[in-house]
């Protein structure tokens, strides 16, 4: 069977699985979590001994050690799996809930109803681990899901998957609600996002060479974001101290993550105060800085800033400092050379901070608060499938609610039009 | 200068002027609004005049009644663009509204503020009252939009253009924030569908062939709707009168809008109570019926419906007509054939209806309602800029909401990750 035809076969049984899962029973999507979760339990023999094969054949090719360690399935990695598909089943169901239902003028009461999206292809590097968030999330949002994980973890990916089909065969539920793509031909991405009356809708999760690729090559909607340049500002009515607790959490809390700060901006009349202070304490922790004009005439160890520092997701101890003339213009550089991502100002001034947050156009925007916070989890969505930096859909971090859409219900008595 | 270098202009201006219109004041919208509506009716002779050299040119180009009609501005038409600015300056800002403000575990309050989504692109055919209505919409959604109307309308669309750029001016906005493409050249579609860096979303408004189309080769965004095949479904339960009723309303309070009934299904065991009736009524008003093989046995001067019928949206009066066997059936067979728009059941029966609304993939799915009354107006939108069929981003009617995001903003007090 040529890579097409494959494909066309498992977009159809999607399809086909997909409308089913749309109203099949909340106890029945918890049960297959559940299942699940028991079975990974029980075959944790089989996940070591095929992620082994994955990790071999890792070492094989020469996979850096970055790489192999997010390819281990380790103990630890199968016990958070496990808990990760508890927490999914103990949040609620948000298929079938109306909200909104209001009597109309005309008699009739119009309300909306949340519903799937209908088959979500979802596509990620490495991490065999991401198999079953993926998964969980779609059952429990009613979808029916394609998952194409990096051919380096198909051996791992291919026992995940069997643990899954056999928790959806024991509550009852369709084994096509979740398939893993079994050939690593790269020609199955290339098909996945070309086939709009099979998919639905993609959430690629990757490298930003592999989410440009697949956003330009899409023939269906993509849940994306290309990359976090996330900026601090600290205002000329910051609290000191804030910024400087801020500035630090927002660098050095996790480097490779898309909500760490990239660039710190500093308002004049504060820079001479604040940055020395900093500076100190990055050089501790060896961040290094890169500034613009101003910022080394303040810190003339740091390196000049080129205008590419401006744009660039270093992910890695390293960060742009400019110092600026204020609101205005901060704003003006966040909307010019972020990400849409998320940004934060420091300030005590009420006036500064509302223009900051209705003019800043990222999907979060905050006051006094560090840019990490930007997160399904700690934005209480239980849940998190990607953090979308588009406006269209789905917006910030993406929980079960960015998997579903809503339909109009109209209720009425023998109503008609006049 | 080409089409290409124009639209490129066009969508640079657009884009500078969406990042002003997405927090400019409440006021200042409603000023341009009201200002546009006082302009248009100064301008009442030059409108009419411009409207006469495309009915001129209509005529020696042979459009048809039904054409010229759809491109007249009457004294009427002007009124009720007058009337429909002073309604959209009445409707509730949408953007800056915050909802779900909430306390997280970590202190931080997490909520989402409706945003614009930036430039939308429109696209529509003949009636030169679209463009007031699009722009209206748009500038009240802080958004900035490219209007590309129907080539015979361009001198009434220019004319209408000018008062909006006037109306514009007189509140101090950009006049870029509504720009009207001013050459008839179709590759100036073509641009605009293909240039996601100047705009966000396409809305096309006008018949299948144009929408399909701009769907197949847009590089962004298309809010649609295909077409509308909409069903009513009688149940074995149905109150009679109310199936009467609803079965004659949705079908001839108008034949050619995407919310009429096209196909009539009826469960057999109560086809030969009610379609004799029916078929009664809808003789009197020469609506045509095709019906399945038992509609035929009921009703023999019926057509023999093809297979086709199931799928075709009459848009006329014809209706086609189907006897199953119940509810899964009647689902099945929407679901199918249907086109996601709206559909309705007739039941008396608790458990039937909640079925019903839960398994019927459609935009609109209603209880006891005619399908008429999908629409923007009739759900409480105060205003719509078309009904979408698709499930991502917009679903059912598209009202001011629809031509927005949201972004999370987060409020803290110094909040950092730990």
């Amino acid at each position: 069977m040529d890579v097409k035809e494959y494909m066309t076969k498992l977009g159809q049984a999607a399809r086909v699985a997909s409308a089913e899962m749309g109203s099949v029973s909340t106890q029945q999507k918890n049960e297959a979590l559940m299942a699940t979760a028991e079975i990974l339990h029980e075959s944790r023999a089989l996940l070591a001994a095929e992620n082994l094969k994955d990790l071999e054949s890792g070492r094989k090719n020469g996979l850096d050690d970055a790489m192999l360690d997010r390819l281990e399935l380790s103990s630890a990695r199968i016990d958070s799996m496990i808990e990760g598909l508890k927490q999914v089943a103990a949040l609620d169901d948000p298929i079938g809930a109306i909200n909104d239902l209001k009597f109309m003028p005309s008699g009739i009461q119009v309300g909306k109803m949340r519903v799937p999206l209908g088959v979500i292809g979802i596509i990620y590097e490495s991490r065999p681990n991401v198999t079953v968030e993926a998964a969980s999330l779609c059952i429990k949002s009613g979808n029916a899901t394609i998952l194409r994980g990096g051919s380096e973890a198909i051996h791992s990916n291919r026992a995940i998957a069997a643990c899954i089909s056999a928790g959806l065969d024991r509550a009852g539920l369709s084994q096509s609600a979740v398939q893993v793509v079994e050939t690593t031909d790269r020609e199955a991405v290339g098909q996945m996002i070309t086939m709009p009356e099979f998919v639905d809708v993609v959430v690629p999760r990757g490298g930003k060479g592999l989410i440009e690729r697949i956003s330009r090559d899409a023939k269906v909607t993509v849940i994306k974001h290309l990359d976090g340049i996330c900026h601090v500002y600290i205002d000329k009515d910051a609290d000191a101290e804030k910024a400087f607790n801020i500035a630090i959490n927002a660098k050095t809390h996790r480097y490779g993550t898309c909500n760490t700060m990239e660039t710190l901006l500093v308002e004049a009349s504060r820079a001479e105060e604040v940055l020395p202070r900093l500076a100190q304490e990055y050089a501790d922790i060896s961040v290094e800085l890169r500034g613009c004009e101003r910022t080394m005439a303040i810190l003339p160890s740091a390196v000049r800033a080129k205008e590419e520092d401006w744009e660039t997701e270093y992910l890695a101890p390293i960060l742009s400092i400019k110092v600026l003339s204020g609101l205005d213009e901060a704003i003006a550089h966040i909307n010019k050379h972020g990400s849409h991502h998320t940004d934060s100002i420091v300030t005590e001034n009420y006036t500064t901070g509302r223009a900051f947050l209705m003019r800043v156009d990222s999907s979060s925007v905050m006051i006094n608060a560090s840019t990490r916070f930007a997160d399904g989890f700690e934005y209480g969505l239980g849940a998190e499938i990607g953090i979308s930096t588009d406006k269209i859909h789905a917006r910030g971090p993406v929980g079960l609610e960015g998997l579903t859409s809503e339909k109009y219900v109209v209720l009425g008595d023998g109503h008609i039009r006049t």
